[in-house]
């Protein structure tokens, strides 16, 4: 099954087969992937190949270990257009899974100085600052901040309870997200990011800054934002323009 | 010069105070920051609070700590274009920086599945497979490996050297770069990816899969690619279509 004429590494196989695996819905995610030994007796291999293979595809994502227990196929991540300006409910409810919100505070404070920087106005000048826990289907995903300036934006301290932003700055507030430039990262989580997303230690995510202008071309949100980043996968059309 | 009134976390406002410093260009890549000591006189706070401050900024990549010497302040994030079909040595030059590839291996092999799909063509045709280590200013940022399949394609093997796939493909294949489809995620690096990268264990990595589409659409290249996590941030256009 394996070819083992050195043209391909061994290791490298191994790895294919238990992608296609999973890709092709044979192995659904959660499911309990043969044993180190399994893979030796199978394929005719070493225990240290299979256990680089495994140990990549921990790496990439594909495959989680769960001490004493086994290794499992991992969770999909969701895919997002990176592109596409929407919020977070609305994707949400694009793939069938209930989007939900914990909302961890809301206040009136002075802008600090990166937020006050992309909306245009003076350092200190007070915005309003919503700190939010995204959930999916009851899962943490995301931690979203959005800092917000506009006319009225003080009508917004009191609520507790902001599900989806963009739907109700349309209804409420007359603002209208209708543009923006967003830049994305790799990083660590912070210690409380890895609380909130229940994170492993030294897990990575996905860091992301987002500038959004309304319909007037006018900045009104500044939005930091950190995903898990074993569960999402931006993806993105590219060509020469 | 802190708000000690409890409107906004002690530990963000130092945060925020030194990341004024770097962006404003006061502390440059590799300024060497005030000690823990420094900043707990300066502002009368805790060590635990300037620790907790620092911890976040090393997570997110801002600073970094070397044992034994201090923390500094790390090298800017290389800010690129997502969805602008280029190839990395233009990307460099574009920078004022000088784009270096070492080709790690350059093979004729059975194309794996998953590249297979992405060229659409049959699972183990032969394709060729170039994978390098891109550098910029003799760093190492990131390690592509891209899988290859069009008329006359095995004309590469034997090279010792490729700098700009993409020139090299219009210039002596006819094949020009046109569309592409592109994924982005955020993980952990392999063993092999962080010493090609000169990574520091458990490092995160942003991994990108894109599938080049030629002036005829028909897909010619599937592309993995590692980038250094500290070292670059993506950055896009958002909008409703």
């Amino acid at each position: 099954m394996l070819d083992k004429t050195g043209t391909v590494p061994i290791y490298s196989q191994v790895k294919e087969f238990v992608r296609e695996k999973i890709e092709a819905g044979v192995w659904p995610p959660g499911t309990l992937i043969p044993s180190e030994r399994d893979f030796c007796e199978q394929f005719g291999i070493s225990r240290m190949t299979v256990r680089q293979a495994l140990g990549e595809l921990v790496s990439e994502g594909l495959v989680v270990r769960e001490k004493g227990k086994g290794t499992f196929v991992a969770l999909p991540r969701l895919r997002q257009r990176l592109t596409r300006l929407s919020g977070f409910s609305d994707d949400m409810h694009a793939r069938g899974k209930q989007p939900g919100a914990t909302l961890l505070s809301i206040r009136l404070v002075p802008a600090k100085p990166s937020a006050a920087r992309a909306l245009g106005i003076l350092p200190h000048e007070e915005i309003v600052v919503i700190e939010r826990l995204r959930l999916a289907d009851g899962e943490p995903l995301a931690i979203e901040t959005s800092h917000l300036h506009f006319a009225g934006v003080e009508g917004l301290i009191g609520r507790d309870h902001v599900a989806s932003l963009y739907q109700l700055l349309r209804d409420e507030f007359g603002v209208h997200p209708t543009r923006a430039e967003q830049e994305i990262e790799a990083s660590w989580a912070t210690t409380r990011e890895e609380e909130l997303l229940r994170l492993e230690h030294a897990a990575p995510v996905l860091r992301t800054r987002r500038t959004t202008y309304d319909a007037h071309g006018r900045p009104f949100e500044y939005a930091e934002a950190v995903y898990r980043g074993d569960r999402y996968t931006f993806f993105a059309e590219l060509s020469h323009v």
